[in-house]
């Protein structure tokens, strides 16, 4: 069969979309500086700021979860500024090398792949800045390549009892999958993206921006045109954009937005983690080993193991065999886990589809024995239906 | 009748996008990293090098017309260098922001709005230059505010004759409108937008990176990230991205870059300047005066002066009767002038129309008389026929 005709899309993004939203996506442009349009915008930033459970500022980019994420530590930050970089997993190493980039100083707290960052090293990192050098902290909350949830509640009581520092976070599988309350945390600068939890195809990029980010703006030095922040918050306050912006994907996202408002964010985030602990425990019946620490799976994506299998051949194979799409393993890990995506647009139909064309292509391996199939998907709907 | 019901939409972008583009863009988003994603890129890039004559590499990047400018600046250029910067428009304008946020020391060719850039002011200081101090010449090819097309073939000779500074040249309403063979002028840097030529909704860019242009980002030492366009140029390399891109808006891509290539680039250019010729000569038989210089119009957009009725109340009765968006005068213009834009997919019909909605608001108005009104039916038809 042709490319698309049946795909399931089981990665961490793009992820699917509901046919509500492409329908949207896909009616004719509008003129971005006009009343409609205006009254879009309107209603999308209303719609972001109920979903980051803030009254701070929600900016809407044309760019991918990378741009808002460089838009967050060009806009706050200033050359030569001391900054922690979490970093234990490939998106935690993205940001160190932006900071970089930016002639930032760096320290890093690390973690091993699969493994959360622990708390309590920036609480010591923290504490001993008795100068206030530090002006930010940046990570990663939900860990895409490795599947891993860092717990960021903990890590932003510690920088908000430093007070200078800045929190800088990566909440691009997190946001719309588990609770992130932006307002509640006292989160100063969250960056997502549209083609995770936001059921909208890529192209959009989200950041909540609060009163100390935006004071923190005023004296950045690091130059920027079409990431500054500045010139999309003068906009927001016509429901404009500076420049123009990708009008068919906001259409998308006011769609979307609107049906997320209707689940309700406890729901999602329930559905959500309930597709995580089916997978999970699905696939540990299965004797697959997890590659996260079992404590902190992402509520967004596992990822497994597949010993002296090869990952990349055991996802061709559902690929070829079910239309099913899962996410390899990045770097290092390539060959050695795949992942699947359970972010967005999922219902339980999708998990124990994906649950089953792993026992199938297992089954046919010689790996597993048909009892070992029926037991992860008994273990599967038990999770799925609550129990 | 509610939004979008029938809208037609003449403006500079976004433009008109045909019904195949929409489908292409309502599609179920694929993986971007999978084979099936890569082969489109592939198709994408080859037409896109069609579409700009030139083997040079041209990269997409999510993000406005800005952020293709802003990359072509900020990845060949070092803090204190000195450019040379076209000015005669709002565009023009915002590339000597761009050039000045980043440190550059700029020299200013300026001309009034509505006026082209004269050649002979580039040649004059390129040729005093004997050291070789200027880096780059940044100009707009079609201004979109005013409706003026510069001399960029021309001006193109004197950059080449410098042979140090690179041509930064910003295309989004000529590409894809009239001729602009990259090539044969030896244009360094070309920037474009989506909603313009192309006939897609916004949200892409698109650089053309000359190897003249690689060679000065290999020195460039300006702080980037999401725009560095060397990773762009490595992903490419094997069809791919080198962050998420616009997954959708690359669908809708590659379905109207087939579209043009069926139509052919001459037949493009033909279109569009009858189009210009039929508007603005009825404009003319309407008694309207034009905005730009009649020996330098742009084949993306014609500016209207409405001497003393107000612009902005004149293009409101146009959408309010008959649901033609045109666009207003920007800055110290508008109220002065409105703009219809003709670029993309427009056909005859598009320009009969939009001639006709103005003829009948003027005649609403007593401003002309139906003789009037007749003649520049007539005019147009005898342009749009080639006579």
């Amino acid at each position: 069969m042709a490319i698309q005709q049946k795909l399931s899309l089981m990665i961490p993004g793009p992820t699917p979309v509901p046919e509500k939203v492409l329908q949207a996506l896909g009616k004719h442009p509008i003129g971005h500086r006009s009343k409609e349009f205006q009254d879009i915008v309107e209603s999308t930033s209303k719609n972001l700021q109920w979903l980051h459970q803030t009254q701070n500022d929600v900016l809407t980019i044309t760019g991918s979860g990378t741009a808002a994420m460089e838009a967050g530590i060009i806009n706050t930050l200033s050359k030569g500024d001391k900054v922690i970089c979490g970093e234990n997993g490939k998106f935690g190493e993205r940001w160190v090398k932006v900071a970089k980039e930016f002639g930032l100083e760096v320290i890093k707290i690390e973690s091993k792949w699969g493994t959360p960052l622990n708390p309590e090293e920036f609480k010591k990192v923290l504490e001993e800045d008795k100068q206030k050098e530090i002006k930010a902290v940046i990570l990663t909350h939900s860990e895409t390549s490795t599947g891993v949830i860092n717990d960021l509640e903990k890590i932003s009581t510690y920088i908000r009892a430093h007070k200078t520092a800045l929190s800088i976070i990566d909440c691009v599988t997190s946001l719309g999958a588990c609770n992130v309350p932006v307002d509640q945390w006292q989160l100063d600068i969250v960056a997502s993206g549209s083609q995770k939890g936001y059921m909208i195809p890529p192209g959009l990029s989200f950041i909540s921006m609060s009163k100390k980010a935006w004071e923190a703006a005023e004296k950045s030095n690091l130059p920027k045109f079409y990431l500054n922040l500045k010139s999309y918050k003068k906009s927001l306050s016509s429901n404009s954009n500076p420049y123009t912006p990708a009008v068919n994907l906001v259409f998308a996202l006011d769609e979307s937005l609107k049906m997320m408002r209707e689940e309700g964010l406890v729901n999602i985030f329930l559905r959500h983690n309930k597709h995580k602990l089916a997978m999970s425990n699905a696939m540990k019946t299965l004797n697959l080993e997890l590659f996260a620490d079992e404590k902190y799976l992402s509520p967004a994506i596992t990822a497994i193991k597949t010993g002296e299998m090869d990952a990349e051949e055991f996802r061709k194979t559902i690929k070829n065999k079910f239309d099913i799409l899962l996410a390899g393993g990045q770097d290092h890990l390539k060959g050695k886990i795949f992942r699947v995506g359970h972010l967005g647009y999922v219902n339980d139909r999708d998990i124990i589809t994906v649950i089953s064309a792993i026992s199938n292509t297992l089954l046919n391996l010689g790996k597993i024995n048909p009892q070992d199939a029926g037991e992860a998907l008994l273990v599967a709907s038990r999770y799925l239906e609550g129990k």
